[in-house]
């Protein structure tokens, strides 16, 4: 048999993955101790800051507010630094992130160009790094080899992982050769220095500054400060997606379905839909829901710019989100009182059924079971008569209808005051009696 | 055995109901055919409307909106009005319906005078009269003994029921005895029509008059029109609250949970909850839900008022609140597509299974369970690669955690590509072997 051999068979399987390779800059030798090897202390701690991405993300955007309270904020200008950070923000969620690392639909090469400009606009590195970051996010969620591990804090998982250094083996392989395949995304990844200073400040400085004379407002607004906030916005993906929100499809992993995150991400904040159907294009699937990233693919297509969206089948979907349920409810299931299961109650024969209840104890036998109800008469909501006259009685019929048919609640309130099973009242009785046969044969009489 | 002969016991059984007696007025013979008995015509209209009711519900309320054109509206005549709307309002929910009709509480008899006189001011019958018919509501809900069917229409549950005449042998018998023992509601329904001329049009007409000189405010405002309003408030329980909302606790009758409905009847809206539970004294359950009747009750409860508050078992609330999940999730369940069940699959030997592998079909074991890929290959988010390197092969360690731990929802996929149940693969085989063991023995080779 071959399922024998599959533990051996599964190290040895071609994964597919390989170690990420920059494209430009210096290569780093894997085999050399890291410095996150070592505990952060007082003395090493500057060590471990990545102080080129903390300029990127943290200094820069600090003098960029300092800097905007002596530049007047002119209205074309905010209009354009608006408009400009949908544009850079549509180049990650369009771009980045749903064609290249997931590939959940296909561009053809303008509309490629289109969005590896507007990720550049962005400033959060290349797609192919930025998609190769992501497939390993994916693929070890929430374990050490996800690269922004909400496990790790908020905070690490929205900016701490870039601000921090990374050991550059820590992160899960993956495979990208379709993106090695891809000229623009090669092309975007060889020149991305360039390709930022380009999008992100030169683009916006040259706009407001031509059109309207507004360089400093543009380098400030349009650039600058731009940058910051689609920065931040879209790094909620990685903490707020995996923090806030309702888990309707899966509970095993962090991520998780919120509007608030929908409306600062430009719609990637159903996020446990998106972690559970990777390649579906879009995230949100009801048409009230905001998506305006799948809004904006859905035009893309109808102008013959995009094509092959791929839906995870409904069927499939509401599948999932019904487990989840099920899940959920077998959950709060164990927590509730259920009653003594049948077979743990005595067996009682009818006579003694009946002798007992001569005795003071008010019982009533319901579908072959024998309740207590002593406590409950005087509490019947159909008054303290009925219930009083099926004492010693088979009720079955008049409880479920004979007189009354009560509701599901009645039924579950029944299942509390059980206290013994008839012999020969019902199935349950056929084994029990097969076991006690010896015990009390004298007293079968039915 | 008892339980054969309790369809007969039933019928005999002492159900302890007994048909309504008014203490007051015209005895009416339940021998002699009743308007009802035949059907509505242009001739006999007027026969089945019920005048009287007409007149206090439609004609005077009528009357009212219209005087109030000529009569001034003052501050202080209204601020009463609305107060004594409120007080005439708690007479029906807190007195008529939770203590009488439900006796989910016990009341001193201060309070029972109190909501008594109340209830008078609201003008919809004798507490007596009213808890009747409202026991045979809760138990005969829906049916054509239920005396406000909302399955006769929204209009007739809400006014119907009152314009036209009723045959009073169609209402479901019940049992008041414990009313006919409580000399408030006695003394009320015996001095019936003095108590709501006195409660709904003196007391507010005095009022307003002796303390600030506005008689005819006070009749019209505080005793006509507040009448109304309070009147179609209360009728909203029998009308709205089985026709909008939701069904938390059980589906089977029309009862309905909102929020509406509890603004407009001081509470009375979580009308599923109380049909599943009506002799708890709450009908909202959360802190948050708007229900001043309990409130009021409650109050009572702490200043000696009101005692022995009655709350049905959270734990089984709870349970009724799964069940009804549950079974909504079920009939879900049957709506979708869950693949063709394992015993409907063909059984394939290994050997089968792997050279069909080879002639073009991409098939793919997991779990004992042959899958064919060939068309998801190209669509798998993993990439092609890896899926491809599994063709032939028993892929259940890799697909779960060797190469890639799937989710849930890969596994629902899965299960849609089924083709056949390998050989031994698993449970299933072994009962299928003894079944086909006489036809191909020849190829179990495992
Ligand atoms: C043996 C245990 C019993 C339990 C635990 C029980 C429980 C209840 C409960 C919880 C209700 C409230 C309405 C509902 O939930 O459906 C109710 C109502 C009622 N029960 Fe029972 N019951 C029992 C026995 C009986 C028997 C033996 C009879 C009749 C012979 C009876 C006749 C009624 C009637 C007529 C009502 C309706 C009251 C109304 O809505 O006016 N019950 N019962
Ligand atoms: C046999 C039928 C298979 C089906 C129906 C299937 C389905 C899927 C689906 C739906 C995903 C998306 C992520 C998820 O839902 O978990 C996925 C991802 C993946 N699959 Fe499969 N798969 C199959 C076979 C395999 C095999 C045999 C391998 C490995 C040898 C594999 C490796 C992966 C990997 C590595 C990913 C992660 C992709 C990423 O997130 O970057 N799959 N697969
Ligand atoms: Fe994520
Ligand atoms: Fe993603
Ligand atoms: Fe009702
Ligand atoms: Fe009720």
């Amino acid at each position: 048999m071959a399922s024998s051999s599959s533990a051996v068979q599964a190290e040895a399987f071609p994964d597919g993955t390989t170690e990420f390779v920059p494209l430009r800059g210096k290569k780093y030798d894997l085999r050399k101790p890291h410095i996150t090897d070592q505990p952060i202390t007082v003395n090493n701690w500057y060590q471990h800051v990545n102080w080129l991405n903390t300029t990127f993300i943290i200094f820069i955007p600090m003098l960029g507010v300092v800097a905007s309270y002596w530049v007047p904020m002119q209205l074309k200008t905010v209009i354009f630094s608006i408009a400009y950070y949908y544009y850079a923000g549509l180049g990650i969620t369009a771009g980045y992130h749903r064609l290249w690392a997931h590939t959940s639909y296909k561009a053809t090469t303008p509309l490629k160009i289109f969005l590896a400009a507007a990720g550049a606009a962005a400033v959060e590195g290349s797609a192919r790094w930025w998609s190769r970051d992501h497939r390993a996010h994916h693929r070890y969620t929430d374990t050490e080899k996800d690269p922004y591990s909400v496990r790790k804090g908020l905070l690490y998982s929205h900016i701490g992982w870039m601000v921090m250094k990374q050991n550059p083996r820590r992160i899960g392989r993956t495979d990208i050769t379709d993106l090695n395949e891809d000229p623009v995304v090669v092309w975007q990844h060889r020149h991305y220095l360039k390709s930022v200073i380009a999008m992100a400040l030169v683009v916006p400085t040259l706009f407001c500054g031509l059109m309207w004379g507004d360089f400093l407002g543009g380098f400030i607004y349009g650039g600058i400060l731009r940058i910051f906030f689609i920065q931040q916005a879209t790094f909620c993906v990685n903490s707020l997606a995996h923090w806030l929100g309702d888990q309707p499809f899966d509970d095993r992993n962090s991520p998780r379905d919120h509007v608030i995150t929908a409306f600062v991400t430009l719609g990637e904040g159903y996020h446990n839909f998106h972690h559970e159907f990777p390649s579906d294009f879009r995230n949100a699937i009801e048409w009230w829901q905001y998506d305006p990233t799948k809004w904006f693919i859905w035009i893309c297509k109808q102008v013959g710019l995009a094509y092959d969206l791929k839906k995870f089948p409904h069927n499939e979907i509401e599948k999932g989100r019904l487990q989840q349920i099920q899940k959920k409810l077998d959950q709060k299931r164990a927590t509730l009182d259920w009653g003594i299961p049948l077979e743990n109650l005595p067996v009682v024969s009818w006579d003694d059924f009946v002798s007992e209840s001569k005795n003071g104890k008010a019982l009533v036998a319901v579908a072959g079971v024998i309740h207590d109800v002593t406590n409950f008469i005087s509490e019947h909501p159909g008054g303290k008569a009925l219930i009083s006259a099926a004492v010693g009685k088979d009720a079955t019929a008049i409880f479920n209808g004979g007189v009354y048919l009560h509701s599901n609640a009645a039924h579950n309130l029944l299942s509390t005051m059980r206290v013994g099973v008839l012999r020969g009242g019902c199935e349950v009785e056929i084994w029990k009696r097969a076991q006690s046969e010896n015990k009390d044969v004298a007293s079968i009489n039915d």
